[in-house]
């Protein structure tokens, strides 16, 4: 039985170890198109000012093979894909090449998107960077060390674009984030979204929102002058960080049906459109825990099980991904943001009858010295209170409080079954009664008819 | 309608403001013993070394009074409780009363309990002290600003103890904790109290179990001579913190029936046995949740919560006070311990088929500085996986991460639950792998019959 997979990050080397754990006697190849695999994506941002790049590999290509058995190809892109052969198509460094599957694992991850930027693709590398892959990290990370820039351009001011504003400003760059959205991270409350604004200022970094840049052109004397909807700012380096996209123009041109986004639609057994092809991780589509609907979500612990259990599914195994909450959390200086679930927005959108509760409160008890405000939106269902997202900000105590959240929805629970429950209470970790139970509370109260 | 409320702490004060907000019309009468009322008692052991003790206070007496409507009156100790006549004795500066109400709180919390000390009655406030009430809180922090002492003995190494032994070694004193128990708190898992030991160790703290104190003796030079089951120790001051029992005296003396521990027990509705008599915070016993039986666990939340809850039902309104989970933390230097649920041996004695599971993980992603080794343990039933318990203990992210377990337990959920929730993930915040989800896989295995 050969597996082949086709991408070596977090959901394919998953499920390239799994599968090997499983069965020691099947064939596991591994094409992976870069020299790195099995790294951890989502350190990159913060690795721009402490620590090496090369801290971000989980395990190496030579462990990989040697002690797992895998036969893992660098250098190795899969240009085609032929289902009904079983056969795909891959470019090495000695040529093009034709390999035969019996089970083939579509892990292809996501790569950046952009919008059209003059001048863009002509300065990527020279002083215009993304920030997506190892190799993108090492170039970026080289040229800071190189050219310590005093103002960088940080172009999207989501999760990554602000993570990386972090080490950027560390290395002592005077960083502006602009933002196409009229909004910074519109998910937000008004007071959530006034906490991380107050802390950008605090560390004198510029945002721009509602703001698309047009171009950026290489100076004279090596800047950069971006011209934005909203002015012209000069840089001397830009991080582009405006989002990602499914990695699925295989699939695609194999006519393997797609999903929310471009994703690669799979079912609740990882198993795509076309017989004998699975997907997992970044590239592949997921169910939304409350929407029942297709969605796509690239996070890490997500490309991890997806990946071992595709490779559970390819082994004949009968399997069940669990649907998702899209829950994720960031750090912006000395602030957490968290979120899981549906906005009132998506919320209303996908059909609900729903409402929010916004509130604030301390992240330790009052007299506890330290710590600092804590806001708490969450979003139910008008009527039966039932609980659908939530969104913490604040110094401590969001992250990992927006688990409970997370326990609740998935456990079918309502505003007053949150407001029930014996959280945990000592003066240094919050309030006796825990910012999730009083904005629960006000969400009883907001959800009545 | 006149509510008479015996006891002016959490519950106590709980009560009285949320009854005349119900009913501004209702007379409300708080009979507190001290001068004291509404602190955060739970802050006590954590302003030992800092800040001021008055910072515990969460609202004053004049405030209830002027503000609130309560007639609040301090120095009013109650001695007699008759149910069939509707009247309580009521000792006061001004001699010893009678006082009629139409529905009575019981709300006289907990007090110290100690096991037979020589020389400790004699000692106390001498050298000896207790830290119960804020009274308390100032007799000992006057002590230590005016003696500073080098040596302090901690008798009793539950949470109080351990609390105060950091705020005691911040002042310079060398603390050693003695604790009658064979290990120190018998609800960790070997590595998580190894880790707690060791944290102690790194500051200096003495922690001798198996040890019982049989007399403290006054020396010529002012200092103690503390005679233990395991030889003598001198201390220059002694912190008795062996546990609280609940205050139930009154209830007991009047016929109420008692429940766990001694405490005094109420129904869902915080009714006692006796007519026109409900009783609220760390006096009142409470439903567990997971074993349905009588369980006293005082606890701040609970106190706040029971108190609202019974003004309310007092009011004549239907209330329903949630079972609960018991869950608990607090903060040892730099570790944070907290627990929710059943222990091992608490199941197995509950009667369920019970089986425990633990991992070691990191607090953060294994690239991203600082952090440190994160202890989990689960409780769960056999064959089900049905989730009964946890304890957590590490650097950061336990205390917060206990509430997803009180959540997932809550809400009935299996190990095999838990580990398909798609809890946060960020690189500062934890592995990609929830610590949660890894000790729900070493559960799911566990379970397995």
């Amino acid at each position: 039985m050969r597996l082949v997979i086709i991408g070596g990050d977090a959901a394919g080397m998953s499920a390239a170890s799994a599968a090997k754990r499983m069965d020691p006697t099947a064939e596991v190849i591994v094409l992976e198109k870069s020299e790195d695999v099995s790294y951890g994506a989502c350190g990159l941002p913060y690795k721009l000012a402490a620590g090496a790049m090369t801290d971000l590999e989980v395990m190496s290509a030579a462990t990989f093979r040697d002690t797992r058995g895998i036969d893992l190809r660098l250098r190795h892109q899969v240009t085609g894909l032929d289902p009904a052969s079983r056969t795909v198509t891959v470019q090495t460094p000695a040529g093009t090449t034709a390999l035969s599957y019996d089970r083939l694992l579509l892990a292809t991850g996501a790569s950046v998107w952009a919008p059209p930027i003059e001048g863009l693709s002509e300065l990527l590398g020279r002083g215009v960077y993304f920030l997506k892959t190892l190799e993108d990290g090492r170039r970026l990370r080289e040229r800071l060390e190189r050219h310590k820039p005093a103002r960088v351009a940080v172009i999207g001011g989501g999760y990554i674009g602000l993570e990386a504003t972090e080490g950027l400003q560390a290395l002592g760059a005077q960083v502006t984030v602009i933002e196409a959205l009229p909004l910074l991270l519109p998910f937000l409350s008004p007071p959530q979204r006034a906490a991380v604004m107050a802390e950008a200022e605090a560390h004198r970094v510029t945002v721009r929102t509602d703001t698309r840049v047009a171009s950026i052109r290489e100076q004279p004397d090596g800047s950069l002058q971006i011209a934005t909807s909203s002015g012209t700012l000069q840089a001397d380096l830009a991080l582009v960080a405006t989002g990602v996209r499914p990695s699925s123009e295989l699939a695609r041109e194999a006519g393997i049906a797609l999903g929310a986004g471009g994703s690669v639609a799979v079912d609740g057994a990882l198993r795509t459109s076309a017989e004998g092809v699975w997907a997992a991780g970044d590239c592949a589509d997921a169910q939304h825990a409350l929407t029942g609907r297709s969605t796509w979500v690239p996070l890490a612990l997500r490309a991890n099980r997806s990946g071992k259990l595709a490779a559970s599914a390819m082994l004949g195994h009968q399997v069940a991904a669990p649907p998702i909450l899209g829950t994720a959390a960031f750090q912006f200086f000395g602030l957490q943001i968290a979120r899981t679930g549906l906005g009132l927005d998506e919320a209303v959108a996908a059909g609900f009858d729903a409402v929010a509760a916004s509130v604030k409160t301390g992240t330790r008890a009052h007299y506890y010295p330290g710590g600092g405000p804590l806001f708490t939106s969450l979003v139910g269902e008008r009527g039966t209170g039932r609980l659908l997202g939530a969104v913490m900000v604040g110094p401590e105590g969001a992250a990992h409080r927006i688990d409970t959240v997370v326990a609740a929805i998935r456990g079918g629970m309502t505003a007053t079954e949150l407001y029930e429950l014996d959280l945990v209470y000592a003066p240094p970790f919050g309030p006796s009664w825990s910012p999730l139970l009083t904005a629960a509370s006000a969400l009883v109260k907001a959800a009545r008819r």
